[in-house]
């Protein structure tokens, strides 16, 4: 307690040791700071192509309906999901996006002092919740533009690691591993540990990249979203697929009623459209190409991506990627860039429409001159 | 970890003694596990008027742009919210509904062994919470139908409290006291305590059951929600006002991706037609007088309601309050009642439109019947 000021709040020791800085700045923020609005948003991969007309349907429809409360276990989702992947009902948790999803499975698993292993530069939000409850992040270089596996494994293994954070593709480099590589890195988890596999842009990768799902093994939970490839970012609806002791475990904690109704219906509709989701897999395989193209023609280097964005690899420091990123962005082009080093030296561009393209194409080669 | 199956999860030690059982059971699991659906939905205090039409045709404008992120800090909502109340747009965080924020606050304050005090049969899901992070809740029982600030105050300070937890008006059994009351339990808050006051049916309460917000007071936190008066429960919005320190603390440990898109625009909406909300609240009014009517001709005893429900007296013991609930359920009318006792005697109807009571009017005397 503050002597000073005894009155309120008395926050517990993690709390109180938790940085202020939240990483997290969203593009509205971004606009109102710059003063006008972006006319191209490919910084987010979020998907541009949009939700399934049937899914927006769906939630027009329930709209008039939202004074009800949504289901506690997202029935009808967890139906469709468990008959499409062949598993159990209750090997499945629906949850407030993949962000949501990692915060209960830190607090599920992880103390103070705790270790955990993700790789140096992965996502930004899993180490937040790990800082949250209290555990030490310890980190792996990436391999080039690859994530590790191996090197994962061997470090957890090292450290005595509760959770290991792998993305497959990986997210801010955009690259993938075959499911083979992936199913031996779940071979080498060690005893006592989970790995959680971050799927969140697997619908974009080329088959085979996902291992088949074995819900009889306790070592792994994987978790996918509708928030990339079925166009739903704003509905907030991610499912974690694993073991059912596990996964039953997130009822001891979670929010049960953290899911708005008509996400959850809107997410059944897109997932019952695997003709609309196929579509727009190949409209961001087509934009993907363009990006790579309009990269190579103003002499950068595009990272083959198996995701709804490109990492380009600017060839020069953090520096000159930031002034890039600056520049389209004061220009009403927003995207990111990977956040340490040596990723600094990229720049992020989420699939976009033709038009959206178009006008990165046509800010790139000055926003390549203002930066030199 | 365990020798005989040393692969998986290694829980924390407050995962691992939490009960398997959630105590979270939705209306669509009571009607599969019966084999008919609800005639009248009356039994989770939804709001059946629903919101404004003008909150349901923004929704459905956003329904297409859903493929974008919601903001991370509902800067519109907060924005009319901090104008509506005169207070400041710092003092205000935005959740994944009351539940959501009370889990952040228990989060923020609560650690293992730590003390915190409600009524013994106020909202459960706030005991959840703190179990679920290692609290222990201590209780107080109810002056009759009506919660005990004194005594919450009383006991806080004898067990040295981090957090005291109050609903105004109350749930399960529909008081309310007024202002000054409220005002004088937040004076007796003891040093290195929070109260949070839970208002989530504050709209439908006499004027003057709220103090004046005083957001330079970090003894209290008040929480409401889109929930109830405003008829969007399906779209999971609560908001919390406090002082500064308390409310930029969740900004340390939320999901700060939380909020679908089109449920902070709904919210606006809703908030932004007061109009709509003063008919909600005539409507609930008038309600809670035919639920009062229809219970007197039953020979029952309603409880005056500052809320959109009325809970009844039944005048026997908490086995014939059981039979009439599962009756009615049984029969259609999808009701409950509180959970602990003496409360237990009691039902709890929440305000229906005309229909919805029709079909409860016609049932009751037959549930009574059964239940004799």
């Amino acid at each position: 307690m503050d002597r000073v000021n005894p009155k309120g709040p008395r926050y517990t020791d993690i709390v109180a040791g938790l940085s202020d800085a939240a990483p997290f700045v969203d593009p509205e923020t971004q606009e109102r700071g710059q003063g006008h609005l972006f006319s191209a948003r490919l910084g987010a991969n979020e998907n541009v192509f949009g939700p399934s007309p049937k899914a927006v349907a769906a939630m027009q429809a329930a709209d008039g309906e939202t004074w009800m409360y949504g289901t506690t276990d997202s029935y009808d989702l967890k139906c469709a999901l468990a008959a499409h992947y062949d598993i159990g009902f209750d090997n499945i948790v629906v949850g407030e996006g993949i962000d949501g999803l990692l915060g209960y499975l830190v607090r599920l698993l992880v103390g103070p002092g705790d270790k955990v292993v993700t790789s140096y530069g992965a996502y930004p939000t899993f180490n937040y919740h790990v800082a949250g409850y209290g555990g030490d992040v310890v980190t792996v270089p990436f391999d080039g533009n690859y994530e590790n596996p191996v090197a994962l494994m061997a470090k957890a293994t090292e450290v005595g690691a509760k959770l290991i954070y792998l993305s497959n593709p990986d997210n801010p480099m955009g690259t993938v591993h075959d499911g083979a590589t992936i199913q031996a890195a779940i071979e080498m988890v060690p005893n006592g540990s989970v790995l959680v596999l971050d799927e969140a842009y697997v619908e974009f990768a080329p088959k085979g990249a996902a291992p088949v799902f074995d819900t009889n093994d306790p070592r792994v939970i994987r978790m996918r979203t509708f928030s990339k490839a079925y166009g739903l970012a704003g509905v907030r609806v991610g499912y974690a697929i694993g073991h059912l002791g596990l996964i039953k475990s997130f009822d001891k904690i979670r929010n049960h009623f953290g899911l708005s109704r008509s996400g959850q219906i809107g997410a059944l509709a897109a997932f019952q459209d695997q003709a609309y989701l196929a579509q727009t897999v190949a409209q961001v395989a087509a934009a993907r190409d363009r990006i790579a193209a309009i990269a190579v023609a103003n002499g950068l280097q595009p990272i083959a991506s198996a995701t709804n964005f490109v990492t380009i690899d600017c060839g020069r420091d953090a520096a000159f990627a930031e002034a890039i990123v600056d520049d389209l962005c004061a220009r009403g082009i927003f995207i990111r860039r990977p956040f340490v080093d040596p990723q600094t030296r990229c720049i992020r561009i989420s699939a976009g429409r033709a038009q959206d393209l178009d006008l990165f194409e046509a800010a790139l080669p000055t926003a390549l001159k203002n930066a030199s």
